[in-house]
C-alpha cells in the first residue's frame, strides 16, 4: 500500500478552533482524518504532517523526494499557509525533488483577500492548484493525485 | 433534471488539434463529451458553450444567472482562457449573479508561465479555482460543484 | 427633433433586479424610460443601446459620429461599466468621431471602489464625466449636453 | 430658508481674469452670483467661500458638519482646486462630518491634463462627482445637491 | 493562386474620413483595394477583413491558420488597432496557429504618443512589425510576407 | 515649573463628537484636561494647541524650539493626523528644532487602514512613536517624554 | 496572579553585548529582569521567550491564544526583530488567535532606517505599537496592556 | 524704481540659528539684506516674504502677478522649502499668473539628500532653477532676473 | 546620385561570424554590399557604417543631418544594436537634425526578448520602425526610405 | 589550530543527488569535505553545518560571533541558499556579529535566473561575494577568508 | 592666470544652427567665445571641450582633477547634456576628482520636458546646479565658480 | 604560453591615487602588475587594458572572442566599473562572444552602495562574478579563469 503525504504549513493547526461561526467546526484533525479515509477508500495510505516552522517542511518534501524516488509515495498535498507568499525555500525544496507531484491547496479564496495573498512562490512549482473550495479541495487534490499516479502506471 | 454550465473562452476551440505533442489529442469536443457524461453520471445534464467574444460569454453568465435563480441549474464551470487576465466585465458579470457558484478553471498553470498569466480578475468572484491539473481540471470542478449544491439542498 | 443617444456598457442589463435593497428596484428599462421622457421635455428624442459587447458600443459611436456630422444628433451619454478601466478602443472610437461630445456617467462612486476602478480610459476624450449620483447622474449629462448644444446654437 | 455652501480651492480666485481667451471671461465673483441665483430659484440661500488656505477649508468643512447636523445647511459643493491631488486632511474632515453631502467639482477635465491630475484624495468621500463640464458643472453639482435633499426629505 | 489575409481591427473603418488633413483621404476601401493589387501583382488574392469586435478576429485568425494549414493562405498582415495594447486573446489566437505568419502593422508611430500605446501584447507572436510608415506599412508587410513564403517553397 | 506641548493637528477637533458609538465621547477637551492632569501629576505644566493649518503647527515647533533651548519646555507630543502622510515641512520643522524630542502620537491603528496612510513623513524625525491606543497613546507619550527628560538630567 | 507575555524575535538575544556604545549596556537578560519587576509591581506575572526561530514564536502565540481564552494570560507584548518585515505566518498567527492582545515593540526608530524596514506585516494585527523609545518600549507596552486588561474588567 | 520680490517657504526661517557649525551663520535677515542691497545695486527695490503657511505663499504669488502686469514688479526669487516636493497649488499659482517669471532656489543640493527631495513640482513652471550653491543661489537668482526683464526691455 | 547612409550599433560586427547555426551565415559585409546592391538599383548611393561607439554614430547622424540640409543624402537606415535601450543621447541627435528620415531597424523581434529589449530610445524619433523580420528588414526600410524621398520630390 | 566555519542553508543538502547530469555529482559531502581539506592545507580546522531551518542558521552565525570575538575561529562562508533572497533576519545576525567576516557563495549564476534571485538581503552585509563558479566558489571564498585573516594579523 | 573648464556633452555642438527661430542664433562658438570674454573679465583664462563621446568627456575630468590638484585650475562648469540622465560613469567621474567644483547646467528647463529628463545621474556629485535660463546659465555658473575660488583663497 | 585579459573600466584609472586613505595606495599599475605576476606564475601571459570609453571595451571583448577561438587566450578578468549598470551594449558582446570565459569583478561591495550599483547588466553572461574583495578580487577571478581553463583541456 503505497502512502500519500498531506502536509499543512503554518497556523494550520487552529483550523476550526478559530472562529467556528465563520470558518466551521471542521477541525485539523477532522481534516486528516477525512484525507486518511479517503485515501484507504482509494487504496493509499495517508500520512498527515503540520509544522509551524519552515525548516520542517523542507525537511519533509525532502523525504517525500526520496521516499517517491523509492516508489513508496506517489506524491504530496499542500497547504502552505502563509509560506506561500514568502518562501522561496519551500519553492527550492519542492523543484528539487522533481518529478514528486505536489498539489497546492487553499481553504479559502486567497485572490479575494489582502494584496499580498495574490501571489504565490509555491504555484510555479506546483503539480496544480486548488483554490477557495474550504476543505473540499483537500479532497479534490487527493483524488487528482491518485488519478495522475494512475494515469502514469496505465 | 438540472443543468451545469461548461464555459470556455477564447482560443479553447483550437484544443487539441493544436501541437498534440504538447497538449495531448483531446480536442474541446472530447472535453465536453466527458463533461456531458460525467454530469449524467451525477444525475445532471450538461451544457456546453464556447466563444472567442467576450460579450457573448458575459450573456451566458447573466442567462446563467437568470436559470440559477428559477432553480434549474446549479452552477457554471468556466475557463475564461485569456480573459482572464484582461476582463473586469466579465468578474463583474460573475458579481452581478451571485449566488450562481461559477468555478474557475485553467487546463495549463499558469503561474509558470508569462507574467501576465499569474494575475486574475476572475478569480476574486470565483466559487474556487483550479490550476494547472490539465483536462482533468474540468471534472475537478464538476464534482466540486455537485457537491456544493448537494451540501445545500441538505 | 433631434436625437440623443444613451450608451449603456456591460453589466448594466442587470440594473434593478440585481440586489434591489442595495441598488434600488430601478432597472434599465426605467433609466432608459426616464432618460427619453427626460429628452422629450427638452425637445429632443432619445434612443438607448446597451450591450455587454465591446465591439458593438464602437459600431454604435462610430454611427453616432456620422449622424452628428449630419446634424441630427447632438450627443451622447454614456456609461462604459467595465471598459471604462479596460477599453483603448473605446477611447479611440470617441476621439475617432470627435467633436461628437461623449458624457461619461458612472452610476456609483467609483473612486471608493477596487483600485483598478480608480483608472478610466475613456475619461480624457469625454466631454465631461458624473460619478456616483446613482441614476441621477443620466439625468445630469442629458442636461449637460442639452445646455451645451444650445451654447453652440447659439 | 437653508443654505447650501460653495466651496473653491486654491487659484480659483485668479478665474476669469487669467488667460480670457482659453477660461473665457468668467469670473470666480460670476461664478458665485450665478451659483446664489440658482439656489435662490430653487429655494435655498447660497453662502460662497474661496481660500488658497488648506487649514480655513477645513474648518469651513468643519462648521459645514454642525449647521448640517443643526438642519440649516443641506450640503457644499466644492471645487479642491490643487488640494485634490494632495489633500489627506481635507479627505478627512469631509469623512469626519459625514453625513453631510459634499459633491467635488472640476473644472476643467482633470484626466486630460498631467498624470498627477488623475488621483483625487477627496474623491472617495464625495457625495458625486462632476468634472469637466467648464462653469456648468457647478449648476450641475447645485441642482444634484438640491434634488438629493428633496428625496431625503420626501 | 494563393491568399494573403489583411486583417484590421477596430476604428480602422474610419481610415480616411476622420481629420482628413491629418492624416490623409486615403480611406480603409483605398488601403484594401492598394492591397488587393499589390497581391495580385505578386501572384496572390487578397482577402480584406475589418472589425471592431475582438472575437470576430480571433474567428478570422483561426480561420486562416487552418487554410494555411491546408496551403491555400501563406500568411496575415494585421493592424490590430487599440487591442494591441489590451488583447491577450489575440496573442493567444496568433500563439496557437503557429507557424502561420502574421506581420503587425501600426499606421502611426505608436511609440511617439501616449505611454499605453508603447506595449504591445501581439508582438512577441508576430513574424515581423512596422510602425510608423503611414499606409505604406501595409505594402511592407506585404512584399515581405511573399519573401518569406518564397524563401520557403525556394 | 517646565512647560510639555501638547499639538494635534487637522481634524483632531472634531474628537468625540463624530460617531461617539465608534470613537467614544472622549473629546478634545477631555483629552487634553487629562494630558493636563497627567503632565501636572509629574511635576510638569501642559500647553495644548490644535489647528488645521499645517503653517500654524511648524510654527508651534519652532517656538518649542526655541523654548527647548531656553530650558523651559522639555518636548512635545504631537498627532499630526493626515498631515502625517503628506507635510516634508512639518518634517523639516522637526528635524529644524533638533534635539527637542517630538513623540508622533497616533490614537486609530494607521496600519490596518488605507495603503496611504501607512507612510509618515514625520515618523523619521520623532523621538518615539506610539499607534493604535486610543486616547491612551498621549498618556504613554507624556510618560515616556517625562522619563527621557529625568534621565537626561540624570 | 495572570500572565503577560515577553516574546522577542530574532537576533535579540545579543542585545547589550553588541556595540554596548551605541546600545547601551542593556542586555536581553535585563530587559527580561525589568519587564518582570514591572509586571509583578502591576500584579502581574511575566514570561518571557526570545527565539530565532519563526515557527517557534508562532507556536507561543498559539499558546498563548489559548491561555488567553482560559483567562489565565492577559496578552503579550511582542518586538518581531526581523520577522517583522517578512513574516505573514506571524500575521496570521496573531490574527488567529484574536482577541489576545498582542502589542509591537521596536527599541530603535525602525522608520530611520533602511527602506524594507518601514513596512510592518505584524502591525495591521498588533493592539498598539510602540517605536523607538529603546527598551523604555517595552515598559510603556507592559503598562497599557495592563489598563487594556483592567479597562475591559472595570 | 521697480520691485523684486524674495519669497521663502517653510522652515526657512531658522536659517542660521540651526546647526551654524554646519550651514553658517547667515540668517534669514542676512540673506534678506544682501538681497535687498544686491537689488538696489542693480537699480531695484526688494520686498522680502517668508512663511510657513502654503496660503500665504500662493497669496504672495497672486499679488505679484497683479503687480507684474501693472508693471511695477518684475518677477519673483522663490526657495519654496519642502512645499517644493509636495505642493501643486504652488504650481498651479506660478503657471495662473504667467508670465511673471518665478525663479526657484535650493539652498542644499537635493539631489543629493533624501529621494522624496529629488522632485519638484514647482520646476516645470519656474523661469530658471538654481540649486545647491548655498545662499549664493539668491543673487544668482537675482542677478539672471534683472538681466531676463532687461533683455525684455531691450 | 544621391546617397543613403547605413548606420549599424554595437556588436553588430558579430554578424554572421557569430552562432551561424542560429543566425545565418549573413555577415554585416553581406548585408552592407546587399544594402549598397539595392540602393543602386533604386538610383542611389549607399554609405555604411558600423561601430561599437556611442560618440561615433552621433558625429555620424550630425553629419547626415548636414548632408541632407544640403541636399546629397536622403536619410539613414540604423540598427542602434544596444544602444536602442539605454542611449538618449542618440534620440537626441535624431531631433537635432530633423527632418532627416532615420528607420530603425532590428532583426530580431526585440519584443520577444528580455523585457530590458522592449523600450526604444530611438522610436519617438524615428521615421518608420522595422522589427523581426531579420536581414530582410533593412531592404524593407531602404525601399520605405526611396519611396519617402520620391513622394516628397514629386 | 583555528576554525573556519562553512554554512549552507535549504536545499544545498539536495547537492548532487539531483539531476546529476546537469549540477554533477558532487555531493554536500564532497563540498564539505574538500572544503575540510582545503582549510587543513591552509593550516585550519573547518567546521561544516547544513540546514534548512533559518532560526538554526542564525544561532549558528551567534555562535561563530563568539568564537571569533574569542580568537578561535577566523570567519565564515556561507550559501544561504534561497534565504538570500528573503531573509532580513540573516542580514542582522550577520551585522550583529560584526567585524566576524562572512563570506556569501552561490554556485549557480543566480543573475542569469528568476528575477526575485536578483537581490540579495546578505549582501550588504557580506565581507565578499562568490556567484556563478560552480562548487569551486567555496574554495575561492576559503582562501579569501585565509588570506584576509593573514593580512590582519601581518 | 588659472584656468576654467567648459565642458559640453553631446549634441550641443548642434547648437544655434538648429532651428533657430527656437533656440536663437546663438551657437556653440559663440557660447564659448562669451564664456572665455567672460573668464578672462574676471582675472581667468577658459578652455572650451565638447564631445559626444562619454570616455572623451570623462577623459577631461579626470585630467581637470589632476590640473585642480596641481593649483592651476579652478573647477568646470559642464552640460552633460543627455548624458544626465544616463552616465553613471561620469558620476563616478566627478566623484573621483573630488574636491573639484563641477557646475551642472542645463540650457532648457529639463522639469518641463520628458520624464526621462527630469532624473539626473551627476547632480548628486555637482557643486551646484542651474537649469532653464538658456545660454545665461554658463554665465551664471562661471561666475559663482569665480566667488566659489575665491572664497576659498580668501 | 596562452593569454589572459584584465580589463577595466571607467575610472579605475583613477584607482590608487584617489583618497589613499580609503583605498589605499594600489594603483591601476600595481594592480596590472600584480595581475601579471600572477598570470606567469600560473603559465600565462596577462594583457592590461583600461579604457573609459564603452566602445573600446566592446572592441577588447570581440577581439578577445576571437583570440579565445584561435586558442590563444584563455579568458578575460572584467571590472566594469560604472557601466555595470547602464551598458546592455556590454552585455550582448560577452554574449557575443561566447563560449569566452568573461568573469566579473568588483572591488568594492557594490550591494552596500547606492540602489542603481545592485543591478548588474553583465552579471547574466558572466562565467562568475567576484564583489567586495577589494583588489584581492583580481587574482580570485585569475586564479577561477585557471583552473576553468585546465578542467576543460583536462
Amino acid at each position: 500500500m503505497k502512502t500519500i503525504l498531506l502536509l499543512n504549513g503554518p497556523n494550520l493547526n487552529l483550523l476550526g478552533t478559530r472562529e467556528p461561526a465563520v470558518y466551521g467546526a471542521t477541525t485539523l484533525a477532522d481534516v486528516e482524518a477525512q484525507f486518511a479515509e479517503g485515501a484507504q477508500a482509494l487504496g493509499y495510505k495517508a500520512e498527515c504532517f503540520q509544522s509551524n516552522h519552515e525548516g520542517a517542511l523542507i525537511d519533509q518534501i525532502h523525504a517525500a523526494g526520496q521516499r517517491f524516488a523509492a516508489g513508496d509515495l506517489i506524491g504530496a498535498v499542500f497547504n502552505p499557509g502563509a509560506f506561500t507568499h514568502t518562501s522561496v525555500a519551500l519553492f527550492d525544496a519542492i523543484q528539487g525533488v522533481k518529478p514528486l507531484p505536489v498539489i497546492e491547496v487553499h481553504i479559502s479564496n486567497v485572490h479575494a483577500r489582502e494584496a499580498f495573498r495574490h501571489h504565490s512562490y509555491i504555484s510555479p512549482a506546483a503539480a496544480g492548484i486548488v483554490v477557495g473550495f474550504g476543505t473540499d479541495g483537500y479532497r479534490m487534490a487527493l483524488e487528482a493525485l491518485v488519478r495522475k499516479a494512475a494515469s502514469k502506471t496505465a
